[in-house]
């Protein structure tokens, strides 16, 4: 074995101690030898690579002076226990001192951008990790997925998945996908229409590997998820971009051209809005008439708590011009890496040749542990207690949103999801705003990467409770709202006339206020001469509380049922010709519209 | 639920009875009513659909009538347990009426051709499987498998891999390669020079995506490996082709132009020839003279029963132009696809990100075990076992083929592997022999799918014994011989004077017989006048063996102590001017030159 270790160049440029001693380096900075251990003696390393003991014994004191060994006495060499503080990078360099191959120069010109990460390495650090697409333990079914994956390794189990399988999936896991996962969003489809793949990831990139190329037009959304976009010029396709409306993607701005379109619309990424059932038998409509291809990312796809959840595109597409692509990894765990497409024959057999190309077929032990886990009905609960858990913090999110940052400011109107798009106050900007919250411990999101065009808004940024408990989620914003008044950088604006003694009481007695939640729903609140108050909200006046208030000196005092978490609160009031103003220690807390009645 | 599955198309071409028929069609096709199971009643469909319960009654009745549906009187209507039997393929062009998307012309040209496979799926359920590349229970290290399994489940382990760990390997897998692996192939390296890939063939992707291209030179072996051959066609990339030699690849046969060179040196696939030192040594030479890069593709590297592996190319490589490949699948289960790349920071660094533009990074679960596997000394354990299994195997091999078909075939002359790459009598048409072969429940591989170029000789076929246990290697081969007899196109040669009598008697007393194994190793072998005989094999005389002889009428008979078994055999004796020929039934089993002493 340690013969291996030591090849020696003998082409008589570097002397044989000079080669020991840069092999020796090397296999102690490559961990062959373990740091503070011990060192073969000189004797035995000179016999075992058939050099003269004075040359080994030559290279162990250099290597001594250097700091890599130190000689204790009577007990022998060793190797420096803190060698890799002192040594790691100086030593490469100084090793390479012949002639190194030129890569930058062999490597193909390609673009294989890949975004930064949205947040640090170690987010699990921060306080308040408002991020998207991690994992959260506490959802992870940890006893179901640890038996499935005992029952993976039954030998009747092992024997039929450890061997080569070529190109082909695990047949149980595709008809688990084609019974109990595909029904759910309305798709029906044959054993050769679905392939398996690691991830959405290798379903986009197969996806673009055999539709994209320099000639045809690819529309996507705007902001959009970046990943397809680096896809599209991995492979130099021309990129349009389609807007966001409140119900998906802006359809008279795709181009009459376009010959792929990628959508997200369970959850549009990363604005999450969803796709209304109308603008979907549009969009098919659409890409009939234009002849279009659509890729369908159903990211969240189940993940609706205001409405059922609508049926994919896929379902509604008769001609087969639909790519449907899917993710295990997300609701599981995103290390895991499984995910599949849904695609006529013809295309599922390319990209599965193509797939047997990059790396033969996913991983079939995982494959076998997902059959199992679907076939006891494991997905099933897991993806019920998700929607449960992911239900519950996103309505945290959304009150502490509206009841913290109301005035400043306006998110897009979605039916769920796990994630928030944020339009901060003008001026904001969401680079530095997010440099800060993480130095307090709050990591969210900056949005610059979902931007593929030039007109790139500061101010937006993108909060996700997929690894947040919901105890930390208002805590988290009320932080963030702390923030946002320290860093806004355009003063304070006129709140109009500040109104104290009778004519403050005046004005509160019976007066309306009406105005939008940072959802866009309206709402009407009405003060009472007695004190009390009523207040409504939602299109339909769905969501209803009453509460009271009184005057304190010059500070309007109130305290509702259950909104505003039910926390009594002190105002300064502000007023102008139609607008109220509530302002605390000097800052604006929260606006509307007035009707004296 | 069940709603989705059923979304209409109101464009007025299609009645809605008949989209409901289609749609009841693809569901139960699909999977979604399950075979032998009930359907809703016409009534609770109609509701839940919102269509009139008359046109469900008309869908089920019609449904009945083509055979999809059963009605049982009193019980309601099933799905017709043998509904697959006799609808599948009809029903789905049936009803395929609307106009389809045309994806062969969508796709791009890009070549994406795989080979098809060396032996039929079913492979288990041959006799003799002499195939390579396969899983064999019996070597599958279950307990140790499932204890890593176990212990990467629990919680800390679980938190540490489940995350989307991005671009990033396990660190702790890098660390057992770095640590345990490469240096038994003489290989010491930094955690940013490896990457974690899904098998060896992803490696062989990621790099042919880096390097290749329309105005590289790719130089491999002829025959070799099919597989890089496709990756280069996909890419356009021009080849040319260097043959094989005793020793490894014929290093004259590499052009000077050449920018890439895939070898295959432990064991060259397909003739498992070991490269040897001294090739290694000049390979680098001219590869740094050159300018050009090689591949290592390590296959079988610790498979050498005759003499130690040489040390990778790698480990002779000081200008960083060598990429190391190399894989864990093989050893453990070729399902589970894991493998790794030793290749220059640069190189590495690109190679990671278009991996994750591909698919993120390898399922970290995996990972995780293989890392567990790795520390606890499995790995150790696990190819000592393989090594010692399939030593044995290979030997029994050798020795089946020199013993059953000594006259009629050669084989390349390897050190080790699973693999034998055989040279079988003139005029055998291989493709034929391999049918033939299966039908007789005998499993070789055609070899067509190794060679590039025009010449492809007939006469090869190659037989593994990977997936075969040691006892029914002799009975296989010997099996195999028979049909070799059987098909042998060019009819009896002349064998000479057949001796009889008392001069076959004098022939035999005091002769030398000398020649070579099948596998190129020359043999003497002495009769002496009192009965007994003498046999020396090997370059060195390694092999040595006693045995007795006798004529009974005009045969002769033999038996050694334990060479051909220790069987007894007899023979008829045909001689020429310098050569003799033992014959059993009209024809020829074996032949040497003689010398009479």
């Amino acid at each position: 074995m340690l013969q291996h270790l030591f090849t020696f160049d003998d082409d008589g440029t570097t002397s044989l101690q000079r080669q020991l001693q840069s092999k020796l380096i090397e296999a102690i900075l490559g961990g062959y030898f373990v740091a503070g251990s011990r060192m073969p003696s000189s004797r035995k390393l000179a016999e075992t690579l058939g050099v003269s003991r004075n040359t080994v014994v030559a290279a162990y004191e250099q290597l001594a002076d250097e700091g890599y060994l130190v000689s204790r006495e009577r007990s022998g060499i060793f190797v420096n226990e803190h060698v890799f503080d002192e040594h790691a990078e100086a030593a490469r360099i100084e090793i390479s001192d012949e002639t190194q191959f030129d890569w930058q120069t062999a490597c193909n010109p390609t673009s294989i951008e890949t975004s930064q990460p949205a947040y640090p390495d170690n987010w699990e650090d921060y306080r308040y990790p408002f991020i998207d697409g991690q994992y959260d333990q506490s959802l992870f079914p940890l006893n179901q997925w640890r038996e499935c994956s005992r029952l993976s390794l039954n030998v009747d189990e092992i024997r039929s998945w450890a061997r080569d399988s070529g190109y082909q999936d695990d047949a149980s896991l595709i008809h688990e996908i084609r019974t109990k996962v595909l029904p759910r969003r309305g798709i029906q489809a044959h054993a050769d229409e679905i392939l398996v793949t690691l991830g959405s990831q290798q379903a986009l990139y197969l996806v673009s590997r055999l539709l994209m190329n320099t000639t045809t037009l690819l529309t996507m959304e705007e902001p959009g998820y970046q990943g397809i976009r680096q896809l599209a010029q991995h492979n130099l396709c021309p990129i349009r971009f389609a807007g966001i409306e409140k119900d998906g993607i802006a359809l008279h701005e795709i181009s009459p051209q376009t010959q792929l379109l990628y959508v997200t619309p369970s959850h549009q990424v990363p604005t999450a809005v969803t796709m209304s059932r109308e603008k979907r038998e549009a969009l098919i409509a659409l890409a009939n008439r234009d002849d279009f291809i659509v890729i369908e990312d159903d990211y969240e796809s189940e993940a609706n708590f205001i409405s059922n959840p609508n049926p994919a595109l896929k379902s509604l597409d008769f001609q087969g011009r639909v790519v449907y692509i899917s993710s295990f990894s997300k609701a599981l765990a995103p290390g895991l890496r499984l995910g599949f497409m849904v695609a006529s024959p013809e295309l599922v057999r390319r990209a599965r040749q193509l797939r047997a190309l990059m790396l033969r077929h996913p991983p079939a032990n995982n494959q076998r542990i997902m059959a199992l886990f679907l076939s006891l009905g494991y997905y099933d609960m897991t993806m019920r207690r998700l929607y449960q858990a992911t239900n519950e913090r996103w309505q945290e999110l959304r009150e502490a949103l509206n009841h913290y940052l109301g005035p400043y400011i306006v998110t897009s109107e979605t039916m769920g999801g796990s994630t928030c798009w944020v339009k901060g106050p003008p001026g904001l900007n969401s680079q530095k705003f997010v440099a800060a919250a993480a130095e307090k411990g709050i990591l969210i999101e900056p949005v610059d990467r979902f931007y593929g065009g030039h007109d790139r808004p500061e101010c937006y940024f993108r909060l996700g409770v997929r690894s947040l408990p919901k105890e930390k989620i208002r805590p988290g914003v009320e932080e963030l709202a702390k923030l946002i008044d320290d860093i806004r950088a355009d003063g304070d604006p006129s709140f109009g006339q500040h109104l104290k003694g009778d004519k403050l009481k005046r004005f509160l007695s019976n007066v309306t206020f009406t105005g939008y939640t940072v959802f866009g729903d309206p709402y009407r609140i009405t003060l009472f001469a007695d004190g009390k108050m009523e207040g409504v909200e939602g299109h339909n006046d769905e969501k209803q509380d009453t509460g009271t208030w009184w005057l304190k000196g010059n500070t309007w005092y109130r305290q509702w049922q259950s909104w505003s978490y039910g926390e009594l609160l002190g105002f300064d009031i502000f007023i102008t010709d139609t607008r109220i103003h509530w302002v605390r220690d000097g800052k604006l807390v929260d606006a509307a519209n007035y009707n004296k009645t």
